[in-house]
């Protein structure tokens, strides 16, 4: 016996009168109610349970995260590695016994590293270890070699913008949190090129590092030169400082060949269990399959990647099929571009109505703790109910917040997204970098992952009403 | 007024009768009091916390680190580094206006590392991070290409020896503790040599490591052809194991053009704050200036050096002339033959009855904690009530166990031997290692094992008695 249909009929009337008798495509207009639905959680307890038990007690998403990783290794845009992922994910989802699946074609940027490295000449010379940044431009073919000024922010260089012309400018600027410090990374080059600067470098954001270069993204403001833009190590960079308080003047020498060639064919992945009621209703589960192309992407996205599509494997491997379809999408590009995401939300633009909610995991595959939520107040209340079915994973903790950058393309159609957190701790250590691999991935954890992220889209596809926007 | 005097006398009597009157030079000839001798532990107490104070209240120490490993870079065995470091630290003790500066010839190892590179070749090309081991012989030219055998122990080697002939073999040994698992890196080479390899790989021998290959020292088995012998990281070890585990074979290409000079001219640097009262009398306090040629060296052993300097920098900056002489001693080629300490043990072998302890600081100037210490039952009980001195700063753990690798040359001897421990748990993630940098030092933490190291030297220089061996 499939457990859905006791599981169904376990749900309870809402509380509010009205509430449940909402037009579909109608909501908009009427009057929310004051106290949240509430949800008969014992009720889906032991279908959690099932997929918390079947997730927990296997290490299978681990081997086959390995698998991505050691057979495709860095999985970035325009790369037969990622293509070569993709066949293998199309396969391997049908093999699962998947329905629906099939890929949908999407252009992504195709920006290729080429050789490239970094050398301080002065005052002793040293090899510096540099990841070029996704978008930069090339220097010239013998390099650009100038004196370094160091500064720990903008502020610093408004101050010494005088001092810029010529330079290269280096921002050794702290690691607060990302997406305070990564400002650097993404919009450092042009503002050291409005001083006059002639390339820069950027600390790696991250607050940790064993000489470790952190590629990323990075963008040109129009109407500006654009200079070439690189990461070196948190220790090379604290090195110049020092230097620079000395009086000591630095000089360094910067080759890079990067170059932006036309854009590349791409595909996401996408997998379906048919909803057994309501089948046009959707919830989707997602992580990125692309990776940064110094970067296996084990926890970037790997780990994401296999909590979503082994969420969705267990239930169909325990018989699951709930009211509304389940989707998992594995999103190409990501990284350096969001094109995956993007092309679906346009390509789907008809569909998204029906699109209940919509899950990516992408801050790593550590333990679990919760989710971030971004939707309508009712909707955050049921959701803190489904959140309660993890409490024996600790993974019940509902937050506002965003979803992931992906299912962020679905939220303007009025998508409410979410987002696994998770004991993030390390995550901007291994962040863009080689050392991205599957030893940094617990195997106990990802299953745990794996079953959040299964739990939560389990009983919103099973409930028997949508999750009001 | 100097304070010494005072200090001086507010030293008691020993609590065992007879103690006291042990004749220098005879000791082992008498019988051991069994109730420990009593110090006077709060007459020293001012003395310990204008230490403790004048150390703590500036990052000198750390400064002086920093210009140590920025201006000079790794100091490896047989290079100019190495030496013009030895010049400026000969300079930097005459200007803090030590005693008797001087060096002290010595013939040291002088390996060179040259190009290397590894790659895996199959089932997927990648470059492999490595770093050729301290002592290793070359590849051929063209490199040695062979299919990989990984195992996990000596054991797992024994059972397989079969599989070994003519492969590279890959000891992807566990991290347990640095005594344990340092073997594989010591004696790798001659035990896959044994089975018929032809070169051997090590896993790092690190807890912890982003893509970061450790150098270190290895040796050959006599008898045993030699075989080239190189680490490589963690990530990369895990993930040929994996890939043995599926049965996809692996092969690896190596490449190593090291190779052994006659031995280099070098140096230890020595000071002194000779004794007011038993000039002649020695309490020498170490650490060892050379690092791996991959290595600044900063925890590795620059913090040592600048602990074992700055303790008695500030002796003499408190005008605090002890009874005894203090010398410091900066240990040359500590990493790859310890033949500093062996020249200094036969140099002043004459000297060594008259060495009343020898301290180093050889684990990372991290937070200290005490130090272990090795000498008679008398003394340790002495040694834990100096160590009691260090209260304050959380430093007074006295344990059993040898002292640094340098000054246990003197222990054979009969020299009492003891080393700065220190909250150590993260040591081996940078130990010989590129990120081996002034970062991984906090200044404060720097600081503290100057003023435990100044502490220790001064009040056993200071006491009344030697301690009794």
């Amino acid at each position: 016996m499939s457990p859905c249909s006791t599981i169904g009929s376990l749900w309870l009337a809402l509380l509010v009168p009205g509430t449940g008798a909402l037009a579909k495509d109608d909501q908009a207009a009427q009057p929310k109610p004051e106290v949240p639905p509430a949800l008969n959680v014992s009720g889906y307890q032991s279908a959690a349970d099932k997929l918390i038990r079947a997730a927990t007690e296997s290490d299978f998403a681990f081997r086959r995260l390995a698998e991505l990783c050691d057979r495709f290794g860095p999985r970035f845009s325009g790369t037969t590695n990622l293509e070569a992922a993709i066949d293998w994910a199309l396969a391997e989802v049908k093999a699962d016994g998947l329905e629906n699946v099939h890929s949908e074609d999407v252009l992504v940027p195709h920006w290729v590293r080429g050789e490239e490295s970094a050398e301080i000449l002065k005052p002793r010379y040293q090899k510096l270890p540099m990841s070029g940044l996704g978008g930069s431009v090339a220097t010239p073919k013998k390099g650009i070699t100038a004196p370094v000024l160091v500064v720990r922010s903008f502020e610093e260089l408004s101050q010494r913008a005088d001092e810029a012309r010529g330079r290269i400018v280096l921002f050794n600027a702290p690691f607060v949190n990302y997406s305070q410090t990564v400002t650097y990374r993404t919009r450092g080059a042009s503002q050291a090129a409005k001083a006059g600067a002639v390339a820069s470098l950027v600390r790696s954001i991250t607050p940790f590092g064993l000489q470790t270069p952190h590629t990323g993204a990075m963008t040109y403001e129009a109407g500006l030169p654009r200079i070439p833009h690189a990461a070196i190590t948190l220790e090379a960079a604290d090195q110049m400082q020092r230097w620079q308080e000395r009086g000591e003047p630095v000089v360094v020498r910067l080759k890079m060949s990067a170059k932006l060639l036309p854009d590349a064919h791409s595909r996401n992945v996408v997998a379906e269990i048919v909803g057994r009621e309501r089948p046009e209703e959707i919830v989707l589960v997602s992580g990125h399959l692309d990776s940064w192309d110094i970067s296996p992407g084990a926890i970037d996205d790997g780990g994401g990647v296999l909590s979503a599509w082994e969420a969705v494997r267990l239930m169909h491997t325990l018989g699951l099929r709930p009211r509304r379809t389940v989707r998992v999408v594995l999103w190409t590009n990501e990284e350096n571009g969001l094109r995956g995401a993007r092309n679906y939300a346009e390509r789907h633009q008809q569909e998204l109505p029906n699109h209940i909610l919509a899950i990516e995991s992408d801050r790593g595959a550590f333990q679990p703790t919760g989710f971030t939520f971004k939707g309508s107040e009712q909707s955050k209340a049921i959701i803190g109910q489904v959140g309660a079915l993890l409490g024996a994973l600790q993974a019940d903790k509902i937050t506002p917040g965003g979803g992931g950058a992906d299912v962020e393309q679905l939220a303007p159609a009025g998508v409410p997204v979410m987002e696994l957190t998770v004991e993030d701790s390390k995550y901007f250590w291994f962040h863009h970098t080689s050392s991205d691999t599957p030893d940094k991935v617990n195997p106990k954890e990802l299953s745990q992952c794996a079953a959040a992220m299964a739990v939560m889209a389990y009983v919103v596809a099973e409930q028997p009403e949508r999750l009001p926007r």
